[in-house]
């Protein structure tokens, strides 16, 4: 695996918007929630909508022999399997590019191997990379849409548009466009390895704008002190029962187990103090939303009965991830395409 | 792995049939041969025979833009892209879920998986996995229909109907109905690894319920005397010249050799009493047909001049495989579908 | 693996072409580029250019609900993209078989996943294979049309079309037809490990038949003095900078670490020597054109500058193997399908 030097916020390239884009801004790619405006936001929440209700035949022209790439350094099954579907939808043509049986093992690089897909008539990059920043490098040197789908422990973005769809149709029903008031007195607690989670981080930058305020709980192993000062609106409570007390939401991470070598966590402890249980629920706010970004593993982080308890909005998490990334590829291929030539490093 | 402890033989789920199925009844999972009726397996070899005839083309209509995904725990080339062939065929979407690189790896359960693809959109779930009754518990969490591609050492039910398909065309040619008299007469010999086939397994439920003599036949580290009592019309001999005599069907299995470990089984010995040549062909009946799931070891279990004679159906059986699978995959997606909603575990 | 021993120059089955074919002569495999006239070539090139203008929502009817196979028992990123979205893009249902997942594990032979392959219905099979000839045994047993996409160190026939009309492109603008004169007074060099390579191996068959000078330049570890006897038009010259001197083409080839163990040779060394600069180039011919078929090694056999600089048609390549490709595809499903029933072996 090479060793990537960049800088994350150089200059984004310049890309325009094709006259009938449904899109109001320039630029199909999605690396981080942190670029999108809300109206932006509010765009794709429509787009969502309007792509999931209409009828699988005539939603299958939409990018009809569209060509659309998935590049995965890391092994995913709901998020390839996701975009993946999503393409197949919207009638695109997808190709998986995955470590495990690729030229990457022969040891192209991101750049190269990312310039070569362009060359085999790739429109977009759907790209999973265990490295913070590579789909910036790789946007910068194809000049492709590239939609982030997990860098390390960065971002995941697209994860973070789905949680507020999810989140949005259940504490706000009806409401179709979202603002810095959108969810004025909504309290998220995001609980578990908040340190190696880039849905927590993606969901830090996205929900306090809309006015939510992000309580961030876990022990210091899992959640470091910095955290807090990720942005406004982002508090620490370590004690699991205080942050249940206040929360409409509660977001579980997985706890993964390969990046806990060396964090001296104790397993069991940590279940004591932090497992979500249907006690701890009915003892806190019963009413709160328990969502979890998956894979989930029972019996630690949380239970089975709060897994598949009448709170728990994992699936729908799941299904909202399909058409919000229909509407992330729309918006990928409807703009930029006038601009993929030229692409210099 | 996980480890599961499932009543196989559990409440199935009602699913009812869409109005304009093509099939006389309810529910559109095939997760064993046992659980059709023959009236049903006339209609399923009915369907083969018709979308097989079909113009390429309009036969893409059928499944346009359905969504089937293929979750494969266990490596598999003819009955994966047998599959997936047959979805395509019919113009489904396909996706495939491989433990090899997805969230399998990262410890999610069978349970959470199969949530996870119908939350995805997934309509139905084609299903390997190395544990018997697997996709009982898949159908049972998931409602959806699920189509068993081998569970363990339990069963193989679309292995059988190809099987059957086969063999009817060679023994009872233009006949289009089976009924308990149709194999009346018909002796199956099925020869080899008994103990761990659940390709044998379904055969020895299905062919006695349409009047064929089963017999196996193999050394007892292969075939334990037990085996006989899986039901009425199957019996043992172990005297392979005796058996070749009365056969009009040789069912070859292959010998699995990473499941021996253990066995104590000298191959050299396996094959001087087990192999099938040219010569004990000859010897035996020689218009008996030859028959094997594949994948075929030459020299192991049958000799070249077995495998590319002209009694070898083996071929045949693969090309049934899709045919059978298209018309398993239109029952599958034909009913049940009004019922998605509202799987609880 | 199974090790084969065979006659690569076996009499080739005999099959006939569809009267509606577009091309000019019979057999839809490529095997080898000394199995084309150039009349074929130029044929290849002109479908190439055909496909790649039409529309694609046109050009998707061409194939559609074929059936193409590709087998790859070597890893692959745009060898197996490129024919993957091809097949797409004509309308092709794919299907990928790799040795990672698949039968060929439980030591299923090439013979009988070929046959298999053809049972469940591939029309085409495209095949990647560490022995040199696989091919050859491939089109025998299935008598189905087989693309190379690359056998052991033997030959990659596609490549070296894709080299052409690259090599054509910039040399030869607006000319559309091949002969022997095509390429009279260019001169491409190939650099660097000549031994291992496939690639340059069917350029050497190819491009001499066009008029090209061919001067192959590296050690002697990576260049027997015996290459020259290839055929006629090929030179050896070990000095890079006068093998430079005097090139219209570089064609630099990767250094393929996983085939240097034993070969004694010092990398330094041979950077130091042959890897080519932006300086090297400049003191030699600066307008000469610099190919590479890929995945290159920056730094290693070529540094940044070369790589991404105005000379460079490393990208150019890539593009032309997916309009190739279409060509080739398309010339193997128009002919030869009348042919496929009594396969024997």
């Amino acid at each position: 695996m090479e060793v990537m030097t960049l800088t994350v916020n150089h200059p984004r390239p310049k890309l325009t918007v094709a006259a009938d884009s449904p899109f109001p801004y320039s630029g199909g790619s999605l690396l981080s929630v942190a670029d999108l405006t809300l109206a932006e936001v509010t765009s794709i929440l429509d787009r969502t909508s309007a792509l999931e209700s209409e009828d699988p035949l005539a939603r299958a022209h939409r990018l009809a022999k569209r060509k659309i790439a998935l590049l995965f350094y890391e092994s995913s099954t709901r998020t390839r399997t996701s975009f993946e579907l999503a393409a197949k939808a919207l009638g695109a043509d997808t190709t998986l590019v995955s470590s495990l049986s690729s030229s990457i093992e022969k040891g192209e690089s991101l750049k190269d191997t990312g310039l070569t897909l362009r060359a085999l008539g790739a429109e977009a990059i759907i790209l999973r990379h265990p490295n913070s920043g590579a789909p910036w490098l790789l946007e910068r040197v194809t000049l492709l849409p590239v939609l982030n789908a997990g860098d390390g422990m960065h971002e995941h973005p697209s994860q973070a548009l789905l949680d507020l769809r999810t989140m949005l149709a259940h504490l706000r029903p009806g409401e179709t466009r979202v603002n810095e008031q959108s969810l004025d007195g909504v309290t998220v607690t995001i609980v578990g390895d908040i340190r190696h989670s880039r849905v927590a981080r993606s969901n830090m930058l996205l929900l306090p704008r809309l006015g939510a305020r992000v309580v961030l709980c876990g022990p210091s192993a899992l959640l470091p002190e910095v955290a807090a000062q990720a942005g406004p609106g982002i508090e620490i409570e370590r004690d699991f029962a205080r942050a249940l007390n206040a929360s409409n939401v509660v977001m579980m991470l997985r706890i993964q187990a390969e990046r806990l070598a060396g964090l001296q966590l104790d397993l069991k402890e940590y279940i004591r103090d932090y497992q979500l249980t249907a006690e701890r629920l009915a003892a806190g706010v019963p009413d709160a939303w328990v969502m979890h970004p998956g894979p989930i593993v029972r019996g630690l982080e949380l239970t089975d009965a709060v897994a598949d308890g009448p709170r728990s909005l994992i699936l729908e998490q799941v299904s909202n991830g399909v058409a919000i990334r229909m509407a992330l590829l729309e918006r990928a291929l409807g703009c930029g395409t006038s601009e993929r030539h030229g692409a210099t490093t």
